[in-house]
Order: structure tokens, then C-alpha cells, then sequence
């Protein structure tokens, strides 16, 4: 259960006390605003607040193009032609801040995206939870044999049952020795800065993460494709999401032209014409290295 | 006039709908949102948009440094605390969204501050407005003999008057040939794109501008400073007298701890304390150049 | 002519004296070094200094990707991997710093990129030179009727001798008021940092520019693309160029899979299967609206 | 001992052969190429590339100023009046790529510095070698009771025991199960992506980290400064040694003015005019808060 009462209390007590704004307002963000979307097994995602809307998007693609623009498209026709020609700065006038709480390993991976505002809880300052993820037996899996960086087959029941019992082991372990060394009693009680290094990567952090609509697609490309570890990967979907209901025509153009399609280097698009052509191309005849091939043959058959 | 009808009526509109919303709300911002400020003589600011208060920066620094920092300070003390420290995170949680329209030569001088979203008219797409920067006579200054960037002394009214002739003519001549270049009447008319570079740099351009607090609080420092060219200088002082109204206690920091503040050398430190010691310091004495002993005194005596 | 004496001189005693050095070095770069490649009537470019080659991108996705790296590809298929899945951080590994001269109006553009270092000539602090851009009468052409941010067919001959009157007449002018208004004789003289306004905007300005090879990629995507107006495309085909003897490896990846590649939206996608399952699509069965349809079919028949 | 002999042999192959180049060179970083300079129990610093020296800083700020400033200032003159005026741009001008070996929870404060690029060592790819921080005796320390984020008096011998067994026996057993959990004997063997979460955060991780040389000043005033935790410190600290054979004039300057300087608010400027007029000040009559009355006093008695 993320949540404590008394942070449910303050989330009912936040969404019960609207306010007028001459803001844009997107309704279907007013609904997501405080409330935590869990993940994983003590994780959740939440809106903190938000700017702009489509409507944002568009507005700021018309001070760039001018009054020409404006009887030219509707504005679902404008924002898909900004996606399809990759022009990002009118998508970076819309803004969203979350409160995310994740596992450290999973906050490593996540603060290489590097334009975006952070403020992570300290554990120099404060203590941290005794919260750590636990896969679910499910979740547990081989390493792959053929991606160097992913996983393969689910472990079996006695070996995930083993994996299990060290995670939680391990874990519960270097938090009562965390608890042990920060105590002062009948001690000094050791720095929290030190103490912490104790504690493993599967510990639960928070941070407040504001970044713009431009870079969280890019973030959502990277993070929301099957390529992704899991456990990053349903934090991005579970933004997803929450992005859909806020910018619904931007979701949608970026679902289109971005998570649902591909990109084609000079020799894919060779391949592709000589076999418009109907002509059978192989991988000797392609111009493409066998990892290439594999790809493209992948997709296309 | 910077407003057209249209443009007001379009204001008015939006002024005159408010719409409920969860989200934190700055009083004093809303009564800026969208009205047009004007700097120069054809130049603006307004406010499009906004996120976060004196509040939101609070909350953030509270899920850095945790529950401890519920109880020891207040808002106001907090806030000192992080500004007199430079805790620049807390502060990168509120984000504005400008309009700004402003002479090409001062866009330039602005453009440099890169850790922000800019959404500019395209002259490329778009003709430009015949609408030039032309300084008040009482504008109109001497290069400085000391500032090899800055200017000295008023021009006399027949050196003003020869000057501001100028400017008009060249720039009424150059936007005459603009359109000319533009006609399609009787000619083929020339691209947009290759017209536009016949016009002066003090032709007005617009954007949308959006950046959170931190990075605005630098571009104030820098551009609202004294030594800053006026041109520019004048819609840093416009944009701080929305922020004084926005994040009331921020924007008090921020003129205690850096406007209204200095740096000092680790010689200056050890010349004020010998002065505190009630010696007398010469430049020679000082560890300083004479540059820096003259910059020095300016401020100390 | 872009370069004067001393400047040439400057560069031969540049070009003269070799220093050992421990670092990485990219021979085809230092053919290159300092030399100035014309761009424009009186603009260039010219690689100033730069870290890293091939084998220092491939250093650094070592890092990453460990040792089992090591025996699995050679440097090239690395490379192109990389290239191929959009891993960035390796590019950024290579750093290169650019002289470069060029018309404001074009600088307006490039400035536009934020990823990079840049100092720019002062006209605050120093006089500009009386250098303008004025196109080749070839170039100058008629604004496009189907692309409202590009050009079409090349003026008539009367046309652009009319254009050309123009322009070099009111840069002229521009630049003898420039002139009168700083001048100190008989007079106080204007201010640098406000006569600099009468300029036009296809004078030239110059700047040191630095960027990492990543970010000088995305710069290319979008300059040499033949959709960048050509003013500015020429300066990134100059650099393309240098850049190919740079980094001849990850110059020619670039080169397939971004440049010589393209982006399918989920539709182009379904279009392009049915087409090969022997289909025959219409805009109207494509599921694009037309405009999509358009740029599809330019491409794909 | 940090290096391998392998590595070691790989340093000393590089140092071998040096190329010539017609790059800017320094002779002082020239010194410390490749080499590892020892931080903490297991980690290191080494320079893997740079770019510029002393006169790159100046010869980039000659471009912004013209040539006005050829003959007014001396090198020495024209940097340190840079840094005494912020002026960032030309010290970006510089650039370095440091290879690093740190505990992983100092890289996550490293990290935080978002302007730089880094190629970490993926966990998910290879797997993490058996080394892990564990503190001196004497760097054991008591949680400050002043200061929320740091650490005060020296733990005692038995204390120190006790926490150092615990850090020893949690590491060691998490790296037994790490293994386990790893191995394929007799099991399929966990992702490598998965059995990362039992490490704790005092593991060993390495990355390259390449940034400028302003933005490198700035992670060093913060990272070099007393107040950061003693872990990050040593690594600032040795950088820092590292800057001032690379580019003395800058360093020197950066240690005046940032490093052995301070800022004072504008009650600290009127608190400090006073005394310099003989009055006695107290923080009752000072306008400021006890903190920052302590903060002052501190410096200034």
C-alpha cells in the first residue's frame, strides 16, 4: 500500500477545494491531479500539477507560423503535422510535474534524462522507509540469451522461491543493520549520509520530476518501449497513460508517428522498393549486416 | 500601441472566463495572466501561463529534506534558507510561459539564456509588422569612455535629432523595399525567407518564452543589473515586478541574497577585515588589480 | 574574401608547428585545423580544436556495455549499432569547436540549438565589419507556393537586379549611418551597443561555436536537410564534410540511417504491408490524411 | 588497488606514444593523461581527453570582444576579470573527459549535475565487480547534531567495530547472493537487469564523465566545499588538483573569487558599512535571521 492515511487525507483534502484560474485547464488532468497511480509493489506515479493543454501546443505553433496558420488546419491537423516533422519547441510549452516513488535501481536509470527538474528525498537529511521492491514469482526471469541487456524465460518455481528468499533476506537484513547504526542508543548513532551505503538498490526512493511534453515523449519513446526493463517501463506506461487523458490529440499523433512506427535507414528503404518492385531480396543482397537483416526482417517479414 | 483590437478583445475574452482548477493558484499572478505590460515603444510582456507559488517551492524542498523540515521553519525561512544557500532545485518547480515581443537585437541578446522553451514568430513563414525600436531622445547616449560595452554621457539635441533621423529613414526605406521585395504585382516576389534580411535589427519580432524560476532568477540577475544595456534591462525589471506579485517571499530572497547583494574575493574578504581591524588598505597593500581595487571601492569606499 | 592577411598568417603559423600530444587524434581532422572553408560571399568555417575520433566513441560504449563487448563486434558494426538504436551517449564522447562567420539572420537560426557553447562578436563592445550577404542572383528566388516557409522557381533577371539594387543600396546606407553615428568627429558619438541597430540582418557576424558530436548530428538532420533554407544548409554541408573526415565510421552511419533514412508513421507502416501483400492503397483506404498521403507518395511511389 | 595489471599496462601503452597535433596542448594535463589518481579505498580519477588550456578561455573571449581587448589586458589580466564578472561562456570554451571509479551513492549525487555527458557501466549488460566502499575508521562518524545533512565527532572504537562488521558482512553477503542468483549451474540463472537490486549502494560503479570547464567550476564549488559529504569531496578535491596543472591562471581565479570567496546579502553589505563606521552591530539590529546572523558571524566574527 503506497500510501499512508494521513497522506490520503491530505490528497482528499487537496482535491476537494477547487479554485478559480483564467489558466488553461485540461479536464481530463483535473481528474488525475494528487491521486497515486501504484506501481509496482509499494511504487506510485501522481500529478503535482500541470501547464497547458492542446490547445497550449497549437497556440504556440501559431505565434511561430503566424495568422497564416490559423484557417490553414484544425488544430488535430496542425499538432499531427508538428509530430510528423519533428518540430519539438511547441510541445515544449506544455509542462507536468509528478511525484514518483520508484526503487533506486529504477531512479538510476530514470535521472539520465537529463532535461527535466529534480528534487529527490534526501537521505542525507532523512531516514528512508523500510520499503524495498520484491518481484512477483512472475516478474523473476532468466537472463536472455540473445539480448545482452534483457531478459529471457520465466525461472522456475524452486529458483525463483531461492531468488525470492535472498531478496527479502538481504534486504530486511541491511535495514535493521541501517536501523542499528543510526540508533543512538547507548551509542553516537552513525551519520545518516553513511549509513545509507548500506542499503540496497531495490530500496524505495521519491522525488518530484517536472520535465516538459517534448522531452517526457522522448523519455516515454525510450522508457515505454519493450526494449525497456519492466520495472522502468510501467512507471512510462502508467504516464502514458495519465498523458493521454491531459494532451489526448498529442497522444494520440505521438502513439502514431512515434511508438507505433519505425525509423528506416537508406538500405531498409532500398530493400523495401526492390520488393515493391517485386523483386526477393536477401540478406547477402540487402547492403544490411545480419543484425540489421534480423531487425528489418522482423517487421517486415 | 502594442495592441491591436483584436488582440485586447482576445484578452478581455480570456480575462473574463475563469474555470475551476486543483492545482496550486498564485492570486497575484492571476491578475497579471495575459494583460500586456509595455516595454520600448511597441514592445510587451504578458503572462500565458504559469505553475507553482511560494507554496510549491516549499513542498518540494519538503520531499528533499523530508518530514524533518515540517517543524523547524516557517515558509519565509525556508525559502531564505534555500535562496542563501543556492538550493536551486526547490526553485526549478515553478515555470512561467511569456509573450514578449521586443526589437531583434534585444531577442539576441535574450536568446543566449539556453535553459529555457522559445517559440518565435517565423519570418520565414510569416511578414513581419512595420514596427521598429526608435529610442526616446532622452535614450540616446555617448559611448562610454570607461565601459567599452556601455554608453556615457545624453547626446545633444542636434546629434539626437541627426541620429533618430536615421534610424527612421533607413528603417521606413528598408521595410518599403521589404514589401516591395514581397509584391507579387507585376513580379514573381521574392521568398519570405530571403526578403526578411533587408530589415534592420530593430525591427520587433515575438515569442512565446518559458522557464521555471531558478533559470529566470539568473536572467534577472544578469539582464536587471545595472550594467545590462537599457533595451533589454527594461523588460528584466518588467518581468520582476510580475514575479514580486507571483512568488511574493521568493522574489524577496532573491532581491536580498542577489540583486541587492555582492561576491567577494578572497582578497576583499581579507581587506575588509583588516579595515574592520581598523587598518588603513591601500590598492598596493590589497592583493588586488587595479581594476578590481576600483570596483572594490565603488562599493566600499 | 573572407580572411585578411594577418589572419591567413595567423593560420599558416598555426599550420606550422606541430606539439606532441598523449590524446587521441583524428589525422583527416587535422588536415582541417584552423583552415577557413568559404561558405556564402563572405562567410566560413573552420574547426578550431576537437576531442575524440572513432575508436574514442567506441572507448565509451565499452565503458558501458563492459567488457563482453570487446570480442562480439568489430569497431564498425559497434558503431552502427549504436547509430542504429539511437544510443547518444557514446556520440557525445566527441567534442568539436567551430569558427564560424555567418549572416545574422542565419545565426538567428543556428542559435536555435541550445545543446552548445557558444561566444559570439560584440557589436556592444567592438564595430561590426561593413560585410554583407548578398546572394548570387541564382538564389535569389520567388517565395513557393506549395511550402510556406520555402522558395520556388529563381527570379527573372529584371526581378532580381531590382532585388539586388536593393539590398546592396540599403546596406550601404545602413552601414554609412552606422559609420556617421559612431563617429567621434565633431561630434560625441553614438553608443556601439545602440547604432549596431541600424544594421540590416544579412550582415555578418562571427562565433566561436562548440558542440559534442551528438548534438552536431541532430544539427545536420535538420540544416542539410533540403527542407533548411539554403543559407544555412550550406554551412552544415561545409561541416558534414569536415565531419566525414572526423569520424569517417560514424559520418557514414549517420549518413544511412538519418540522413538517407526516413520515419514511418503505424499507418505508413500498415500501408507499406498491404502494398507488399499486393494491395493497391488509396489515401482515402490509407488511413493518412492528405497532406501524410503527400509526403508518403513522394517518397514511396 | 584500483587498477589491473592489465589496465596498468593499457596506461602505459598509451603514455608511450605520443602523436603530433596542431591542437592547443597543455603541458601540465599532458602529465596526468591516462593516469589513475587513487580516491577512496577501490576508486580513481583519470583524465581520458581534454580539450583547450589558458589561452583557449582567452582567444574565445577575443572573439566576443574584438580586437579592442588585444592590447588592454594582459592573459592573466583578461581571465581573472572573467571570472570576476561571470562571464561563463569562455571557460566553456575548454572541455575534459575524466574516466571515474565511485560508489554508486555518490554517483547519485554526481549525477545531479545534468550539464555533462556520461557513459556508465551498464549492470543491466555485464556484471559488477566485487569491490565496495567501506570507510576508514576515521571517517566513521556521528550524525551532526547541528547540522541535519552532515556529520560530527569521530565514532568510538567499538562503535566504529560494530559498523564496520555490519558494512563488511551485508556487502560480502549481498555479492554471495548476487553471484548465486547470477550463475547458471544447475539453474537458468536471474537477468542481470534483475539480480543488480541486492547490491548495496557503497558498490563500486564507473563511469566516463566528460563536461566544460565552467560547468566544471561549478560542481567543484559545490563538491569541493566543506559542506559536501567527505565522499564526493576527495573525488572534487582531486579534480581540483588536477584543474590547476591543466589551466592555472583559471584555477587560480576560480580559487580567488569562487572557491576563497563569499556573497553577501544586502543586510550582510549594510551590517559590514556599519561596523566599518565603528557602530557595534547585533543581530537584533542586523535585519537578519539567527541562521543567517550565525552564518555571518562565523566569517566575520
Amino acid at each position: 500500500m503506497p500510501l499512508s492515511p494521513d497522506q490520503q487525507a491530505e490528497i482528499d483534502a487537496l482535491r476537494a477545494s477547487p479554485r478559480p484560474t483564467l489558466r488553461a485547464v485540461s479536464e481530463g488532468m483535473e481528474r488525475h491531479l494528487y491521486l497515486a497511480h501504484p506501481v509496482l509493489d509499494h511504487g506510485f506515479v501522481r500529478v503535482i500539477d500541470y501547464m497547458g493543454d492542446d490547445a497550449a501546443i497549437v497556440q504556440a505553433a501559431r505565434v511561430s507560423y503566424g495568422a497564416g496558420t490559423r484557417h490553414v488546419q484544425n488544430d488535430e491537423g496542425l499538432i499531427r503535422y508538428l509530430m510528423r516533422h519533428w518540430h519539438s519547441t511547441p510541445f515544449e510549452m506544455c509542462e507536468v510535474k509528478l511525484h514518483v516513488k520508484l526503487p533506486v535501481f529504477v531512479a538510476r536509470q530514470w535521472i539520465r534524462h537529463r532535461t527535466a527538474n529534480v528534487n529527490e528525498y534526501s537521505a542525507r537529511y532523512s531516514i528512508l522507509d523500510r520499503e524495498f521492491y520484491i518481484p512477483a514469482p512472475g516478474d523473476l526471469a532468466a537472463q536472455s540469451s540473445v539480448n545482452n541487456q534483457g531478459r529471457g524465460a520465466v525461472l522456475g518455481a524452486e529458483e525463483a522461491a531461492r531468488v525470492l528468499g535472498w531478496l527479502r533476506e538481504d534486504a530486511a537484513r541491511a535495514y535493521d543493520h541501517y536501523e542499528a547504526m543510526l540508533s543512538t542508543e547507548g551509542q553516537q548513532g552513525l551519520a545518516r549520509e553513511l549509513a545509507r551505503m548500506n542499503l540496497p538498490m531495490n530500496v524505495y526512493t521519491q522525488w518530484y520530476w517536472k520535465t516538459d511534453l517534448h522531452n517526457l515523449f522522448h523519455f516515454l519513446r525510450l522508457r515505454a518501449d519493450p526494449h525497456a526493463q519492466m520495472e522502468i517501463r510501467v512507471y512510462a506506461e502508467a504516464i502514458a497513460r495519465i498523458v493521454a487523458d491531459w494532451v489526448p490529440i498529442a497522444a494520440a499523433a505521438f502513439a502514431d508517428y512515434r511508438m507505433g512506427g519505425t525509423t528506416l535507414s537508406a538500405q531498409a528503404i532500398a530493400v523495401l522498393r526492390r520488393r515493391l518492385a517485386g523483386e526477393a531480396v536477401t540478406q547477402e543482397t540487402s547492403g544490411m549486416s545480419k543484425g540489421e537483416w534480423r531487425e528489418f526482417t522482423d517487421l517486415w517479414g
